[in-house]
This record gives C-alpha cells, sequence and structure tokens, in this order.
C-alpha cells in the first residue's frame, strides 16, 4: 500500500493541486496517467492521496527520467487538459532523496 | 490552502503513513504537532491529505531545521505514541528540493 522504494539517492516530484468541481474525465485519466507512469523507465514508485487537497508523490531514478515523463505526450496532453479543466491551482517540486527510513508494526 | 515556499533550495520531510483502527487521541494529536511543527525555526509549509494512504510533505530551510524539529521532545513523545498506537506502518523521506513551479487558473 505504501510505496518501496531502493535506498537512496532517487528523485521525487511532489505534485500538490485543488481540484475544480469538474469531475467529467478526470478520474479516468489520473488512473490512465499513473498506469502510464508506473510504465516508465527509471519509475520507482508513487503514493497517492486527496482530501481537499491532492498530493501525488512519485519516485524516479534520476532526473532524466523524471524530463522523460515530462516529455511524454500523452502526459503533456493530460496536464493541458487539466489545466484547462481539472485543477484550480498546483505546485510541482522536484527534489533530490537523500535520506529514508521505514517502519512497519511488528506482528 | 496548497502550501506556498520560497525559491529553492530547500528541504522537504515526506511522510507516508499507514493507520491502525485505533482514533483514539490521533486527530488531536496530529493537529497539535502540526502546530508545534509550524513554530519550529525554519518551517516553510506543509502539504497534508490522507485517503487510505496518508501523506503530510513538510517544507523545511535545511537540514539542521529539519534535524531540530526531529529531537523536539514533544514530537519524540508522539512518534512513540504512534509507533505504539495510530500507526501501521510508515516511510519517512528528507529530500532537498531543486526545482518548484506552481500554477493558478487564471480568473
Amino acid at each position: 500500500m505504501l510505496a518501496k522504494t531502493p535506498e537512496p539517492p532517487y528523485w521525487t516530484v511532489i505534485f500538490t493541486s485543488l481540484r475544480t468541481s469538474d469531475n467529467v474525465g478526470y478520474a479516468a485519466m489520473a488512473e490512465s496517467m499513473e498506469q502510464l507512469a508506473r510504465q516508465q523507465d527509471g519509475f520507482l514508485g508513487l503514493d497517492s492521496a486527496r482530501d481537499g487537497v491532492g498530493i501525488t508523490v512519485s519516485y524516479w531514478r534520476d532526473p532524466a527520467a523524471i524530463e522523460a515523463w515530462r516529455n511524454n505526450i500523452e502526459h503533456r496532453i493530460a496536464r493541458q487538459l487539466g489545466r484547462e479543466r481539472w485543477y484550480e491551482a498546483y505546485e510541482l517540486r522536484v527534489a533530490k532523496v537523500e535520506r529514508a527510513y521505514g517502519w512497519t508494526k511488528p506482528a
């Protein structure tokens, strides 16, 4: 349920957003883009949640993998539709993961 | 509604989690820790959402600010209670934000 990633360093894209009230086509496009992202070379994982604010954090091998995904033509079209229809505002941050730590409750 | 942050570089802590079914005291503690984080030197902002997976992304001036918050005694106690009661699993990632971009729908 939580994305599992290799040892750092790797990279992350943090996408936070506020939606418009236009839901037409949004869920299908979001699902489609997540599936497409998972197929990209250098994709490592993804966590996503929305309650008011939406947060999608994706993990990538290196900046070149992020750049290739940014230039993917289907992704470009989806982003254009997003600005026209589904998003009121968003912030996108690209960061290099330097340290990571996981914990799971003992059985 | 979305955290606004200064120009990069700055740092971020990405905390993803799965909750247990024990809700006693959780919401109050989460709110208390968010308010306490906002008072820390070097705190820049925070985005949070939960729907199944919980994601809290906080933004910080530098690694020293993150380290000071990690060592805050109230925060330490909250983390201990979190492991005992409220979290099934979590992942914590510390990353340096290198690039950022925001967009708001034109009026």
